[in-house]
């Protein structure tokens, strides 16, 4: 793979641009994940931060350092910090949300159960706070506290705001930004501030993780509803049948009559859905443009990530932290 | 109630002690707990911060603070951050396993429901973090999120050791550090740092905590045999019924003989318990003495508590702490 390549694709060019770091940081994850006196704790995890994951939390945190210049190896333990809470929410989600299947294996509660996953999700947690307190920095503390509390809020926010018809735009920005945009955000942030810059630069980082976070999000939401063409496939319409009201529902049932009303009422508040009903669904987004409203909210958020890289000094990673940007959206055209 | 009446339970004298310290850190705890975005959070929180608990963990840190001359407000913060840790932990322990069955006592979950419990406590435990980071004292917050770790190790070694007869007295004795002591012992030690004690008087609360700790959960382990008398009361045997190995059956198993051993391989590892089986198990536990066994290393933990605070400040509370050592053993008489 060339870095030079421009088909390749922005996080695997950062993967590369990274890669040393990315293996000290995953040589940290391995040897904090480890429990002496409970050998299953490795056991749970072991699936889920070797499975593959793209890690983008940590090379966004590794990435934001180093293009601020820094030179120490505190980012890593902040990299770890945060693919760990990453992998904790993963595991207490893994609970919550009785889902068979995470990155295409077996998810941790079916082969285990309900309880290790929340203690093993717990013990991650403990293992992030205690990597953090490590770097001796309050700011960074404080950001990754509001960073996990944001996250938990967002999630209990995600819970009631299911099956309910009122939920405004505002409550889904909230519940996205817990879900993805609050640790991104972080993420971006503390590798600003480890590397010691003025606030116009980190709070450029935090805008840029926002961004990022949300467009991210969108766009996940959106794929769920077969893109902005709206096309079934088969995984579309998980978050109709679970009945979680994300942007193009949200979108539709604002302008919706009150035939419309009414099949949003019987599908999303009673859960009484029938053969044919997603397509019904699908059809109605489509008439009131909200797919194709939704993929111009992502790109919105994309642009803005963007532009705050603008205020952040210059650099081979900040262009592909650019081109990530524009990747998470693209792949809604 | 006077304070002076001897006949009054320690605990309550301490509560007097500490009211105006308790009120203020009731109000914090109540002001924390809000979640303007997810009100939900003190819905599920309330019947547990509010349903009458004795608050022994956070009273432990205010009366460390005060009894070590401490003037400032902090260690209200610090008192409210170990009982949102322990309210957390509370709601965890409380998901059930869908494969498993369980009776007693109704739990969070069953008021609400296993994604609501895990949620909750994830969010207590960020305001936690939030509130000792607001503290600024990084030797505070190594040692709560070292305390963080250790109780979710133990819990986690809980479930692993939990129908194995192999489980040793080491073992055991992490176990209880992890769900009670090492709370108990971080809850003292933060209220000694954050008063700017010397690290002799800081260790020697750490001491006195993790003692009443050890002490505290091996006295309720022998209440769940009835008692170093053994007698079956309606609130007896639930840790055997659920196969879980404490002191009492570990010390039992270690002097079993052949036909024991059997018994405690059928009843405990393979689950398999029949009418009689706890009369059974209460006779061998006598005759092996493991009951008055069980009681004796409990007060010896409580008199290494009592012992530790020779070396912390002389004060009227450091008189309440060594009363209530003796207290959550006197039990067991």
């Amino acid at each position: 793979m060339s870095l030079d390549d421009a088909s390749t694709k922005p996080h695997e060019r950062m993967q590369a641009a990274l890669a040393l770091d990315l293996e000290a940081t995953g040589a940290l994850i391995r040897e904090r994940m480890a429990s002496e006196h409970a050998p299953r704790i490795p056991e749970v995890t072991a699936h889920l931060v070797e499975a593959g994951g793209k890690r983008i939390r940590p090379m966004l945190t590794l990435a934001a350092a180093r293009l601020c210049g820094y030179e120490g190896e505190d980012h890593r333990k902040l990299a770890a910090t945060v693919e760990f809470i990453h992998t904790a929410t993963l595991l207490h989600d893994d609970v919550v949300d009785e889902s068979s299947k995470r990155r295409g294996r077996p998810t941790a509660n079916l082969l285990w159960d309900n309880k290790s996953s929340v203690l093993v999700g717990d013990y991650l947690f403990a293992r992030a706070f205690q990597l953090m307190v490590e770097t001796q920095n309050l700011r960074v503390l404080d950001i990754l506290s509001n960073a996990a509390a944001t996250i938990a809020e967002g999630e209990v926010l995600q819970l009631t705001a299911a099956m309910n018809l009122a939920t405004t735009e505002a409550i889904y920005l909230q519940v996205i930004r817990g879900k993805t945009a609050a640790l991104f955000e972080a993420a971006c942030e503390v590798g600003g501030i480890i590397a010691g810059q003025p606030d116009p630069v980190v709070s450029a980082l935090a805008r840029y993780g926002d961004g990022l976070g949300v467009a991210f999000q969108m766009a996940d939401d959106l794929l769920d509803w077969g893109g902005a063409s709206g096309e079934i496939g088969k995984n579309t319409g998980d978050d109709f049948r679970e009945r979680k009201l994300t942007l193009p529902v949200i979108r539709a049932v604002a302008k919706a009559d009150a035939i419309e009303r009414a099949f949003w009422v019987r599908t999303i508040e009673k859960g009484d859905q029938q053969d044919g009903d997603l397509d019904q669904a699908m059809e109605i987004l489509r008439r009131h443009g909200a797919l194709e409203e939704t993929r111009a909210e992502a790109y919105r958020h994309a642009a803005e990530a963007r532009a705050a890289l603008a205020e952040v000094p210059d650099h081979a990673l900040t262009g592909m932290m650019s081109d990530l940007a524009d990747y998470v959206v693209a792949r809604l055209t």
